[in-house]
């Protein structure tokens, strides 16, 4: 990684190949470590900006959605090595807006050009256009069968909202992002406000890939501004075809029933709020050989990983394991002393911006005024650092948590509740308590198998990943990983936003029967000139 | 086919393997031929019955969706073959609800046991659950990576809504109940008025199969009663987590929005209206070798063959063709002349019940009254029928069209609108101002393949198949198909409701994260018990 660039920031949008700067009323960046503000000066799209962006991208459209696929991976991986490119100034930058330490940072941008890579594989591989090919039988009574060819078309331009989170990984060049390109649809990118010099950088790294490829401009654009103008805009915007969105539930809400307003409603992929729920039965709190002196150390390496876990990022991953039910059994008090010890000695952190500093507080101090919870463990709160998020944890037991449906609510942030529970055969009544959630784990060894058995069964009907004996946090990009799940952890269970098949929201699946072989895209044409696996007849065939 | 059952009518609810009668305000069927009211009486499902199907769907949810693949896919086919043992009284009972003739009837009861085969043939094959195994290793750095695997799980319980112009392909054992069944899911289908005997019929056929194959009782319940009630009650229903429909835009729409706004949104499946644009290219229309004294024989074969699309099934067709376009060139006459003797030299024929005629009749002396159209063509209009529909035809030009979007409101039933197109190169412009349809169609020779490759390219935007030389209805079932397609021809674009993949609408995935092999479900084992393809580490493999 080099950065023998000069890279300077402007403050424009970038619509298509122009520069739009100066259109509303202006802001910068704070570096929630310091307090300090950033330069330069950012201004919001104004309407005619984000009409520009919609109008381009959808002229766009025509062209790039029939970019080859090696064009198209092409793409992908260009944008990977523009980013790696400018990687060392992008790392500062990251880090004076969001406060994430430069080594996460770093395995961020890595994760974020690695996903780039990883679609451009997918979209060689050809899987993802689900060719399938019906032979004609002419001769078949009483009606001929016809020659029916399916493949996934893109749906159109895409909107996505940048998440504050993963300023790389789930933001301007981000997941949504590059799933959205891999599918063959123009992307217009609304920046979160929180790092506004982040997204410029990694947007002029993709026009830059635009160019390179002679795209046409509107293939991609970069819009600041709020989710409530400039988002709601956008959704509305007859141009854009799909949504991708990364944040808070309230937000996610809003968009989703912006979309489903408009005349012709479309999808919005909304990952939005999900508390991660733990469950840890008797065996795995006695899990190891006891040594001598030192009982339950088993129990006590599970709760400080569990708190390792609930601060990482901050907790301000969405993924953070904010309720832990832990069943009485030997070793449970153990666990709760070990992660009040952890608690109590970390240390606060600078939050990514002040609006969500704030939120956590106010999310704590909610927790801490109810009686049906017990704050049980508070870091030391950093005064010196201006965004702080302190850790902190509680205890509450299962009849009260059954008792008060605000104690599954999520505090975005270092915090997390821990629920007795007297026996293991009171959980699925808990799970059953449960709203729609990103994971849920297990913590279990063979002694447990039979009752975990049942836990499987309730919690995949609630989550989008169930995780045995590890944390939540640290979600794989690859081919298996579903980072999706029920509402409110999603608007669209049936999708997931991290791993190959993200792919799939783009697209929609048409029908070509008796086509003409010459007005047939490649990947349906008889000799399959790709060579790419298709279901010939019902069939998967690579022929 | 045999029908050596005595095949008694209850008009009873069949809530699991209860009957349930007389709680509601009566109704009967009527003959829409005679307009003789047929019995038994039925009654709409109240509140206690709606509640009782959810509680015994989704008690049954929790046996049903463990079935193997193997035991799914024989209940499905002992459907198939109880539908089939009560073919005879069936085929009566439907033809005197419908007025659908009885060979067609025939047609529709196999392209139905159809259905259920293949969905049996699709859950035995296995790919529906799409299996993806990433393999772990321990040795990464700086994590290690874990083991994960994916498939697909069943949503919950399905509400289905039947179709009133499929009164058995698209109703209580139709497509959408046999693709949730396929998925894992119960289902609760609210009948559709019109043909409750036939309802009742199938209904029964179904519980047999559920009591053969000792599956809980819950696995399916078949409701009588109106939209707004007994359907709204069922959507709105929290054990109810999905829904599939056929029927008109405005309930479909209603549907939609009323799952949207509960606590918890589910998806509906809504497949409502589209008028299915053909598009008549010059080559077209002078395809076939001139006979002499028989000028434009192609161009009146076409003339004909559209008309005789246009009166399948009545025009109650979901794909029937409601829009011509005719590029002006020689020919263009000679089709307009054989498509207006073909619709004059037509009968009157039954339309399916009193409500559907009268909107037929409504939207018919819509277009009549409208300045910017002529009425060209009428058939005779059937005066002994009941509920009779009178196939009509209309012609306007491309500037009347785009002046006026009337014209492109569904007439649902046999007529349909010719637009005469001064020049190929104004055909973009008017598929631009179409809305979402479920098929276009396109008649072209070679010399009109340029232009046809555009057509194809801004068509696939707007429709679910796109076809060449042929008439939209007859929607062939197997893999390939899509009945599908853009607002306001679903609500769903990304899914089918016809064919292998309807299947799908019904699943979402989910992740297991390093789950002991013991709790795996068969399909994501290490050793592929059930010998199917799956995704390993990105690659198709069938070990």
């Amino acid at each position: 990684m080099t950065s023998t660039h000069t890279v300077e920031l402007t403050g424009a949008n970038l619509i298509g190949s122009v520069d739009v700067k100066d259109c509303g009323t202006p802001f910068q960046a704070t570096n929630p470590a310091t307090g300090a503000q950033l330069e330069p000066v950012y201004s919001p799209a104004d309407d005619a900006a984000v009409d520009r962006a919609a109008s381009l991208a959808w002229e766009a459209f025509g062209t790039y959605r029939h970019a080859s696929f090696e064009e198209r991976a092409a793409f992908l991986e260009t944008i990977a090595a523009e980013i790696e490119e400018i990687g060392a100034v992008l790392i500062d930058r990251v880090n004076a807006e969001t406060g994430i330490p430069a080594a996460r940072v770093q395995g961020e941008l890595a994760r974020t050009t690695g996903q780039l890579r990883m679609f451009a594989s997918v979209v060689r591989e050809g899987s993802w256009t689900g060719a399938r090919l019906d032979t004609a039988n002419p001769d078949r009574t009483p009606l001929p069968k016809p020659d029916l060819r399916q493949r996934q078309v893109p749906l159109g331009p895409v909107a996505v909202f940048s998440a504050s989170n993963f300023p790389l990984a789930f933001s301007v060049a981000g997941g949504d992002t590059a799933s959205a390109l891999a599918a063959g649809a123009p992307v217009i990118v609304k920046a979160h406000s929180a790092h506004p010099g982040t997204s410029e950088l990694v947007g002029r790294a993709i026009r830059t890939a635009v160019q390179k490829h002679d795209l046409p401009e509107g293939t991609f654009s970069l819009l600041f501004g709020s989710g409530q103008t400039v988002g709601i805009a956008l959704v509305t915007d007859p141009r854009v075809r799909a949504v991708g969105f990364t944040g808070s539930r309230q937000a996610g809400v809003a968009l989703t029933a912006a979309a489903a307003a408009r005349p012709v409603p479309i999808p919005v992929y909304a990952e939005m709020s999900s508390i991660n729920p733990v469950f840890v039965l008797p065996g795995a709190l006695s899990d190891r050989a006891e040594q001598p002196g030192r009982d339950f150390i088993a129990a006590e390496q599970l709760g400080r990983d569990f708190i390792a876990s609930m601060t990482t990022g901050t907790g301000q991953l969405c993924t953070s394991p904010g309720l832990v039910f832990l069943v009485d059994a030997p070793g449970a008090d153990a666990f709760i002393r070990a992660a009040t010890d952890a608690v109590a000695a970390s240390a606060a952190a600078p939050m990514l911006y002040s609006g969500i500093a704030s939120s956590f507080a106010d999310g704590v101090a909610r927790l801490a005024a109810n009686d049906n919870i017990e704050s049980v463990a508070r870091a030391d709160n950093g005064a010196a650092i201006a965004c702080s998020g302190v850790p902190q944890l509680f205890v509450t037991t299962a009849d009260q948590f059954l008792d008060d449906q605000h104690l599954q609510e999520e505090v975005f942030g270092p915090a997390s509740v821990i629920v007795r529970v007297k026996e293991v055969g009171q959980v699925p009544e808990l799970i059953d308590r449960l709203e729609g959630q990103l994971t849920a784990t297990v913590h279990a060894t063979e002694s447990d198998h039979e009752a975990a058995r049942e836990l499987v069964d309730r919690l995949e009907l609630i989550a989008g990943r169930v995780l045995f004996n590890g944390w939540p946090t640290g979600v794989e990009v690859g081919h298996a990983i579903v980072h999706g799940g029920p509402f409110p952890a999603t608007s669209a269970p049936s999708t997931t936003s991290v791993g190959s098949r993200a792919v799939e929201r783009f697209l929609r699946p048409v029908a070509y029967q008796n086509v003409p072989e010459e007005l047939l895209a490649p990947e349906l044409r008889t000799d399959n000139p790709l060579g790419i696996w298709r279901r010939i007849d019902g069939t998967l065939k690579l022929s």
